[in-house]
């Protein structure tokens, strides 16, 4: 993006440098050219427009935030109809506008709850009023007492015969709905999840459409309680979103406002299963969870662009005979903290691409009743939105340290971006709960491999075990660490030589249940090898086709290095103990990871602006494409509200008396 | 800290488990039982008085977050005068009221400035204006542009000889002083560091004292543009503190105003250098240092607190025929993520109560002109302030994720403690900075080993280094890994084997720099080895002293083995490739640790009470004392501002126009 007139670009020199074709690695990075087209089109049109300003953001009263990104939803929505935008167009549109808003949840978890839980007749009448916004929905789950376990949630929802209804009932302050984004202050609507009881039988968990607020006042409905939970982590951040708490008195709703596409009750209370295959449900996890991998490469590269672009600026120490002092790029501790993340964020993106594919056959599967991939879909899903959330959050926070001082600034944009993102660790799925969940499938996995059931997808290197208990790593010079196949096999022995070890402890135990809580510390591990193994792989794939663009493979070729090697060092320990390689081996990787951090280095800022990141995108002042980082930040600062005036409020009743000896005294009482 | 009365313990189960004296455990905490009276006592009265109410610190906007921490200020100062605190007591009131505010950096820097570089004169004239409150001091160092390199600071003082005068100036716009506490708003002097000039020459950095403000109507004086850098990472946390931004335009101080103990400005301008040897400097970096490592080990325990206690309370999963799910702290992977943070704080506690024997020991020797540890407790204590709040850090954030999303809530106190902790990271050193001194120490033991300079301190080990590179380890079953000698020998040859090695690479290239440079990455791994086994050795050597109360010393002893043995799990690649240990001693190792984490269950929430925090400092509605968890997050969510109305504001204008399709119409233009 090139927001340079006539002004200087500080960072021309390091553009200078580049080895490789910018404008077709941002085709890379896009997807295509189709989707760098409209991404840029539609990043142009929202910073351009002065009602989306969120340079004040971190500064606003949680009200004023609110109220603003109110505002922001109601001209994005304008927007988007006055430019006829299509739907990939309102969608790319919306996250342009970068703040977190009741319509995340109710185009991103309502309309879907609808479309894939609702029978045919509630979609008609639903999906038109959610699709106009006549009505604004949210999704009301998870409890205040109860997260990841949904069959602990306590809301119930009970069937009366006599007025053909359901009383919906929150039994306990613990029932109390809790979390769920644009619930607190906008919503209309909700689906809710509730234990459904029919005839004095609990049937288990349901979700029912239950309208809180009147359509014309928007007061809550009787018997409903309903309210924000209150300030959360960060200057603005995720706190533009009300997410909200909500208890229901026996609120009635019509029985057809149960989402009765999987299982229906009848008029007289009877409770039936359709041959709608419940799997679809994990169809929906999949894509979810293949969407938050995407926005995991784009957290974490927006930190990565701040953070080389500032690092490229900044000097510090190493100055001779009187010159500038050493950009803190060039020194190598700080590049063996950078590449890595910079690295990681093309994986990211490259994995999360493959995941889009993996999202597609799935559903074309499922759609002809074909289950024989799903559990290794969901697995491998669960998997990388808990291996690449936790790395983008770690990340997000190791480029803030990287970046100094000035990094705690919010204008830096890094504390806000750190705050609003965190959340994904824990949201669709706490990351330790979705490690456990892929230890279990690899359990399996091991386990059928002696009943001859093939593994399939991204654990079919299990099929190849034999081979990779016993093999031996073939490195014997540091280029050697540069072939696409040693690096596989090193992960895939590694991956399995872990699993394969748990479960050979699990199956010691008596009850499989026992043995796999006493070395669960074990399983999460391997199943992080495992994952890792998936992000590296893709990357591979990804380079063995056909790339356009001069030097665009070659330079990813390193980054990929990187990103492997690197995870190698981090764990050295796994691939040592497991025999996988050898200390010397260890020690080659090491050497050759130095080399690639020189070869990444010419190439380090065209790598970032290939992210084609819009200076509001950014809103940072350590990562303007310009570089002018100095000036930005100062003048920031001068707009801070404790600036408004010279002498503080407060000054008179709290810092002079003390300057004139008066506080002890009476008068001085506060 | 009992609060409980006549309401439920929801704990009380938890502290009928523990099998060690708590109250015991207190004293050893707190350093001795007079320690831990005066914290106790100061903790209450500051507890229980309204003006220091912080539960809606998070809320507050910045004016409002500063005026009342102006209040704070002054309220405390007024409360220590009519209680007649003693220094020790006023020092335990102030961290007690635990928000960040100017007299942090008039006590903790400005005084310490005067009295450790100003003339005898110079001290009778300024400390008592200080010691009085008559004069508020701040301590302007880093530039916008120049952070911890202070040679690279621009501002000048150039000598008048005509008028006596020093002239200040800031040359350019990076030279502007950037980030002193307490500039911003509050101060009325600074102790500003420039490049001294007498004559043309330019004498290096010095510190002078500035008036800034006005002590009639606190204006800036002429010639000093002043102002606050604006808002910082977080919900209130360092907000509350008005670092500053500073410039001068050729501000004129009498000769006198420059701080002369170790040189002097003669009133014909010539440059002295006095007798008092430089080396105090460092001394008092040493004591600064000590501070920061104190202040981890208390806000790690802070959150491990927090997460302890809630970990207790909440439940998840595991639910067998109907009863209640397991308590979190349950599983072995919270337990492995857990525990290890809860044996930090206690081991970070106990290597800073070592510290400041150190300090007091190099301030012993100083006096007697013996400068032969300074390099070393140098080093120490740069390594660690270094490693304890980088961990710290990560370990605050990390309390806060095995809380699940309830920690992202201000109202679970974890946001804040992670905001207002992470400069830590960054202020007195930066960490990979420090590390990278570390190192330098490192080498240079190492040369000069050959050289018959006997290591001495923490450092001593290397004079056994012809053993260390050749010895192997004697675990031969999971219980070897008790004895502190193993332990003790592992961690030794680990870091002497690392830091050889590195000393063996970089003395292979022609230029020491370039060789410095090149391996600066293993250095810094090397540098943390070698402060990992000075935490481990302290608190091997914390054990080997009497430790009254019933079980205190064997709940310690597990803590202690935990601390060692799960570093020696997180960096098992270290010791398998160094051959400290073989693959099977790793693997006991961790069968060890498990046994440990079942061993520490018990008493994990007796080892969290005794650190005697009270509710009030916690701020924390999951870390509370009596487990009433989820009334007290439910109340706090009603607290928001956005919960003021029932309807939000804004719902007129940017809600009801959508809902009733109105949206595109002029009318509803925004």
């Amino acid at each position: 993006m090139a927001e340079i007139g006539e002004v200087e670009d500080h960072l021309a020199d390091e553009r200078r440098k580049a080895e490789f074709d910018v404008s077709a690695m941002k085709v890379v990075w896009a997807g295509s050219r189709h989707e760098l087209e409209i991404t840029d089109r539609m990043a142009r049109i929202v910073a351009s427009d002065p009602v989306f300003r969120k340079d004040n953001r971190a500064m606003l009263s949680r009200k004023e935030l609110f109220k603003n990104s109110l505002k922001k939803a109601a001209h994005a929505w304008r927007r988007i109809i006055e430019l006829r935008l299509t739907e990939e167009e309102a969608s790319k549109f919306r996250s342009s506008v970068d703040e977190a808003c009741y319509p995340d949840l109710h185009w991103g978890m309502f309309v879907p709850a609808i479309k894939g839980q609702g029978t045919d007749e509630q979609q008609k009448k639903w999906l038109p009023l959610a699709k106009k916004l006549q009505i604004i929905g949210c999704y009301a789950q998870t409890e205040l007492g109860h997260g990841s376990n949904v069959q602990g949630l306590e809301t119930t929802a009970t069937f009366d015969p006599e007025t053909d209804e359901f009383v919906i009932h929150s039994p306990t302050l613990s029932s109390s709905k809790w979390w769920p984004g644009g619930l607190g202050k906008a919503s209309t609507h909700a689906v809710v999840y509730a234990h459904l009881i029919t005839n004095g039988e609990d049937h288990g968990i349901h979700g029912f459409i239950v309208q809180l607020r009147s359509l014309d006042d928007h007061s809550p409905l009787p018997g409903i309680t309903v309210g924000d939970i209150g300030t959360k982590f960060g200057n603005g951040a995720y706190n533009s979103m009300d997410n909200g708490v909500l208890q229901f008195d026996h609120v009635r709703i019509p029985r057809d406002q149960m989402l009765m596409r999987i299982s229906q009750v009848t008029r007289d209370g009877k409770y039936l299963v359709s041959d709608v295959p419940r799997q679809l449900v994990y169809g929906t996890m999949v894509f979810v969870r293949q969407t938050i991998v995407q926005d995991a490469s784009i957290a974490l590269s927006r930190a990565v662009c701040i953070a080389v672009r500032y690092s490229s600026v900044r000097r510090q120490f190493g100055s001779q005979n009187g010159g500038p002092e050493s950009q803190v790029i060039d020194y190598k501790t700080q590049q063996s903290r950078l590449f890595p993340l910079l690295a990681s964020a093309y994986a990211f993106r490259f994995v999360g691409e493959w995941l889009k594919w993996l999202y597609t056959d799935v559903t074309q599967r499922l759609q002809a009743n074909d289950f024989s991939t799903l559990p290794e879909a969901h697995a491998c899903t669960a998997g990388l939105k808990s291996l690449t959330t936790s790395v983008t959050s770690d990340g997000i926070e190791e480029c803030r340290k990287l970046c100094g001082g000035h990094g705690y600034l919010c204008s830096s944009g890094l504390p806000e971006l750190f705050a609003v993102y965190v959340p994904a660790c824990t949201y669709e799925g706490d990351n330790n709960v979705m490690l456990l969940q892929v230890a279990r499938f690899l359990l399996k996995t091991v386990s059928s491999l002696a009943s001859g059931h093939p593994p399939v997808g991204t654990a079919s290197y299990f099929g190849r075990a034999e081979h990779l208990m016993q093999c031996s790593c073939e490195v014997r010079t540091a280029d050697d660490w540069l072939k696409p196949s040693v690096i596989l096999e090193a992960f895939e022995a590694r991956a399995a030589r872990m699993v394969i070890a748990c479960a050979k402890n699990v199956s010691k135990t008596l009850v499989l249940e026992e043995g796999f809580s006493e070395f669960s510390i074990d399983l999460v591990e391997a199943a992080v090898a495992h994952c890792q193994l998936i992000v590296v792989s893709k990357f591979i794939e990804k380079l063995q086709q056909d790339i356009p663009g001069s030097g665009v493979k070659e330079a990813l070729q390193v980054l990929c290095s990187v990103y492997a090697l690197s995870l190698l060092h981090k764990h050295t320990g796994d691939f040592l103990s497991t025999g996988c390689i050898n200390p010397k081996q260890a020690s080659l990787a090491n050497e050759q990871l130095r080399s690639l951090y020189a070869q990444v280095r010419p190439n380090a800022v065209a790598l970032v602006d290939s992210f084609n990141y819009t200076d509001y995108y950014l809103n940072s002042a350590l990562g303007r494409y310009d570089g002018n980082v100095y000036p930005t930040l100062y003048e920031a600062a001068w707009k801070d509200p404790l600036n408004d005036s010279v002498v503080p409020d407060g000054y008179h009743e709290y810092i002079r008396p003390l300057l004139k000896q008066q506080v002890t005294s009476r008068a001085a009482r506060l």
